[in-house]
């Protein structure tokens, strides 16, 4: 399994108590990691220590028109007390249902079975359904506090979405915005984005899926509130495809990489994470007020400035060559008794890759090395040591901090549940 | 997933703000799904709904020696408060580790590719690393509390483990007691059950994985242990074989069903799970002090007292015509627009089955009618109303409460983790 994997970093020390293990919901998977990490903080089992959330995916299509949609990416997250960015506590809004939006019943095939109409109402019934849910627990919380007033999106200081294409995003944005449309009493004099949507006043959001009117112009009234709150969270989407599973937390580390921390500091960030099949959650972060330099705040925006800078120094290669390694891989991912043949020469130093797989189908990573690191990342060199690599890494290209390739990215995030 | 399958039994509700999603790691995956289920009532996120944890499995194997090992079956948990099995608090040794002891590399195939000495020394390996760090753990809570004594199997009223076969768990039980033996300072004169052992005063527990004279001499020392604290809980797994991921669970339900509230009031209840790959925890419940008639704990065994029924209730069909079964399993387990061609006659009433699988791999699920079954049944007796089944069902065979097939076993049992 993928965590199986992650214990060899920390065989050396020695650390084999580690809980939890491969969480799947397509999409979802990262997030279900997350809360379960955070669960195990607020619980009797949690003993100090942080806890460490890994998504990681790839999203390949067949050649045609969905190719250009695919992408792939990870992105680890540090779950511990004191933390610049603070669950909020019983806010979650969760819908899951099944349904064959998605799917990947070829085994013998990486590509997924894909019906888009179906998927598109997936996505969409099941943002307004979180929605729902979300604001219903806000507002039970509020009424506890003595707060008599109703939830909208301006309560959000950004929103974050799962992210399989751009222009679904900005949908959302729109489709949210319906929501507290539809729900309020009095929409007209209560917000002036509002103004000119009065005849949309009885529709029914389960019959506005692809309703071209509505969607028109509710895109066009919440053009302001994406442009705001959303927008800057679709630099890794936008430049590295679709994630997958870690995909609404390269949002995350977008939002993060282009504010600064006393734009952050105080907001609540809206969180909607979606899995295929399906399964879906709206939550909210909150941001710690300290935005003081050297704060955790500060800190971690720091980490992630040179997001651009990192994505930018991707090498770009012509779509005929990127077809070219997706045949070999179609070609050789179910082998046996395999060594790559794709030079490792482009890989950013620190990078893992795959040496063999031996008759066995076992696979045996190796990394390239990292220059000018401390002792922390010189025992994690090799995986196995004793094993003959095939490749030799070639002098080292000199990346920022994190490494990445073109092919994936990786961001750190730390984000507490508050009170420890 | 499974869990958006299962969904579809919360869709007549309108229960869809239900979270958590499969977890995966060999037989290890009830276990994980257990403790986030326990975790997120400790939780802030807990908003007094009961969690519900479903482990379920199928294990085949090609003809030949391994194929008689095989099973099946499926247990869930329903977790809550005043439960009569309670989650002791921070009582768990996890050893999790990165092998290739049994995987399924091919992806075509349901079979698993078996290093059956490397998955001996991982089980074991394992199980003397948790029992360390569960020993620790308690030994800890103990000096707290101004307890100064050492643990040891005693402490245990019954102890279970995973069986993926039954001769493995008598072996753990004997390996438990040379943990003790070795960490005992003065073994011989601590417990009459180590004299004659003293030539193995020296060993090295890494050294003694397939050391015979040492299993032999222990296997010998424990066969009373083994006999008070664990032979009954093998029942199911005697009968059904090896059931990957529900095996441990359905050694808990075998130990409800054969002693009696009394018995069982107030034990300690060690629980070893393991997943090849490899994953494993030792920890422990606490049986609730209440056994009076009517109690949680009366009910939950009244519910089990009737398993040896219900397993001896099988067909029993002869080893060619299982061969054939799986034969054709083997020939249509990838096929799209599929009609299953087994007879659903022999299906215990309540079973659910695979009606079809359609040209995009869709699949539908129908139920067997249960007879005398209050409203509570009646509205998923058919998951996709609208679809025209294949197969009519023949009147049902009665059986008691829970249904079984020839293949799977479905018990039910709660546990809770304690203060809530």
């Amino acid at each position: 399994s993928v965590k199986t994997v992650l214990m060899q970093l920390f065989e050396e020390s020695g650390n084999t108590d580690v809980e939890g293990i491969d969480t799947t919901n397509a999409c979802y998977g990262g997030t279900a990691a997350l809360f379960n990490a955070v669960n195990w903080i607020e619980s009797s089992s949690w003993d100090g220590r942080y806890a460490l959330v890994v998504a990681g995916d790839i999203a390949v299509y067949a050649t045609g028109n969905a190719r250009p949609t695919g992408g792939a990416g990870a992105v680890a997250m540090l779950v511990g007390p004191n933390a610049p960015l603070i669950f909020e506590r019983g806010l979650r809004g969760t819908h899951m249902q099944h349904a064959y939006d998605f799917y990947k019943p070829d085994m013998v095939s990486e590509y997924p079975v894909v019906d888009g109409k179906l998927s598109i109402q997936c996505y969409l019934s099941a943002l307004d359904r979180c929605y729902t849910v979300y604001r219903n627990k806000i507002h039970a919380q509020w009424q506890k506090e003595g707060t008599d007033r109703r939830f909208t999106l301006n309560d959000f200081g950004f929103m974050i979405f799962h992210s399989p294409y751009c222009k679904l995003v900005q949908k959302s944005v729109a489709r949210l915005l319906l929501n507290d449309f539809l729900s309020d009493q009095n929409p007209e004099t209560a917000n002036s984005v509002f103004s000119g949507l009065e005849a949309f006043r009885d529709v029914k959001l389960e019959d506005t899926y692809f309703d071209r009117d509505v969607e028109k112009a509710f895109m066009k009234a919440s053009a302001e509130l994406f442009n705001q709150k959303t927008k800057a969270s679709l630099l890794v989407s936008n430049q590295n495809g679709n994630m997958y599973t870690p995909s609404v937390y390269g949002c995350l580390a977008s939002l993060l990489a282009q504010y600064s921390p006393e734009q952050l500091a105080g907001q609540r960030i809206s969180v909607f994470s979606y899995g295929s099949g399906f399964a879906a959650t709206l939550y909210s972060i909150r941001v710690t007020q300290d935005a003081t330099p050297g704060s955790a705040l500060d800190k971690i925006t720091a980490s992630l400035s040179d997001l651009k800078t990192r994505l930018d120094s991707r090498k770009c290669i012509a779509p005929d060559v990127f077809a070219e390694n997706m045949k070999i891989r179609q070609e050789t991912h179910h082998l046996a008794n395999y060594i790559p043949q794709c030079s490792v020469e482009d890989l950013f130093e620190g990078t893992w890759y795959l040496v063999r797989v031996d008759e066995k189908h076992r696979r045996t990573y190796a990394r390239r090395p990292l220059m000018g690191d401390g002792p922390l990342e010189a025992g994690v060199e090799v995986v196995h040591p004793g094993v003959v690599h095939e490749h030799i890494p070639s002098p080292a290209k000199k990346v920022p901090r994190i490494p990445a390739t073109t092919e994936s990215e990786g961001v750190t995030v730390a984000i507490s549940n508050g009170e420890h």
